[in-house]
């Protein structure tokens, strides 16, 4: 496109962050790049997609968005896509059992103006076209996006669904007040990396311990326990004390007895 | 889709309806159906689509939306698709020498939802893909639509405009208060069909008495003129005397004497 003398420079927000999880066509891949672009974002990520990447049929559909496309991030893993990240939003239309905030898009894109202002690197991710995302990969999110869709008709195409976000950060972007329930940098969040690490230590330490019980249950008490954590968005600091917990909880453990706690 | 028992009812709003000015693919009619019916909105009008209709491949991108693809109008001269309508914003990137009042998505949204709740008939219209609409088209509108895009990539798909602005009246739809700029019902507002009728004869009288000069100059003028009009929001009434005072101002005026003014 060619601007005019007097117009501004092209907007290029390195976050937030879109990730698309498990994405089949590359035509709809290719019209989110064009629409991040459009509104401004240019980190793309993919989780697995479908098809062969790089994958010509979205080259076709970018449009002029080529650079966001040869800038995305694949990754085979969601843990690996969100592992830099501080601050992951789910999109999702269906209810889902999670004790999570459930944000719109203006609040969403409010929320993740003023934390990327903070210096964190908040995410959005979105789930595959026809099912959407499962509840495990949904419960990787700090908070649910819900746009206000039509009950009626609610399956919105994936690109779509990517501009009324967009749309509504590129509003947020040029609104002057931010609100400020992020912490300052001093203090910095902890990476969804260091959280899953930190997770992970609990989990193994609570299969030790007999607590996952019974066992079909365990999904639901991990997912719950998570959410938990999540919620609370811990530093890396306190993410580094919980490990410390951890550990001081279990040290000395040997077998499994009961008297073990 | 399937309901669950405990789902609200679609949102099936008739106004505000979107009208396509001369749309090129047949996909992107079916994209457009398919966001508005996601966000709610089910009146969809097409104004001389380059391909034939019934349009197949926009059947098949509408996925459930056929219920909007089938109730369009078609017409083939846009003043046709926007006679019944009251309030006429044109979505458009481009900057227009036009005097009209600029809104955003969610400022267009908010002022939308208070004329349908007044009982005014609300229209957006939106250019073809490639070009957008022409400036005499743009011209027809009481206001613009313009999205926050980036300014070095500002060409979006027609679907995801659309997808903008549909997104931004169900947040809309959903909030309470409604703001009241909009006169009362028992003095409805004057419909593009009568402000065209009297566009058409406030210019062919001018033209009689010669004020398009120089020739070239006319559309711009009849342009200015007619956002003045627009700008002034008409009532029926109004436009009713406003003809009465083209007539009273006219009458009995003979040839092209100079006296007659």
């Amino acid at each position: 496109m060619t601007r005019a003398p007097n117009m501004p420079p092209p907007i290029e927000d390195a976050w937030p962050a879109i990730c698309l999880v498990r994405p089949q066509m590359g035509e709809n891949i290719g019209a989110v790049a064009r629409v991040m672009l459009n509104f401004g974002l240019v980190s793309l990520r993919l989780v697995a997609p479908r098809d062969r990447w790089p994958n010509p049929k979205a080259e076709i559909v970018a449009v002029g968005a080529n650079t966001v496309l040869k800038g995305a991030k694949v990754e085979w893993r969601l843990e690996d896509a969100l592992a830099d990240a501080t601050l992951v939003v789910a999109a999702t239309a269906r209810p889902r059992e999670l004790e999570k905030p459930v944000w719109g898009a203006r609040e969403t894109a409010a929320k993740l103006k003023a934390a990327t202002a903070a210096g964190e690197r908040p995410l959005v991710m979105f789930g595959p076209e026809a099912s959407g995302m499962e509840t495990d990969e949904v419960a990787k999110a700090d908070a649910i996006l819900t746009l206000p869709v039509n009950p009626g008709f609610a399956s919105l195409n994936l690109a779509n669904a990517v501009a009324a976000f967009a749309y509504a950060y590129a509003e947020a972007r040029q609104e002057r007040d931010t609100p400020s329930w992020f912490r300052d940098s001093e203090n910095p969040p902890a990476t969804q990396e260091e959280l899953e690490a930190m997770f992970l230590h609990l989990e193994r330490e609570l299969e030790h311990g007999r607590f996952f019980h019974p066992l079909d249950k365990a999904p639901l008490m991990k997912r719950n326990l998570r959410s938990i954590f999540l919620r609370a968005r811990l530093t890396q600091q306190e993410a580094q004390t919980m490990r410390g917990v951890i550990k001081a909880l279990t040290i000395g453990r040997g077998g499994r007895k009961k008297d073990d706690l």
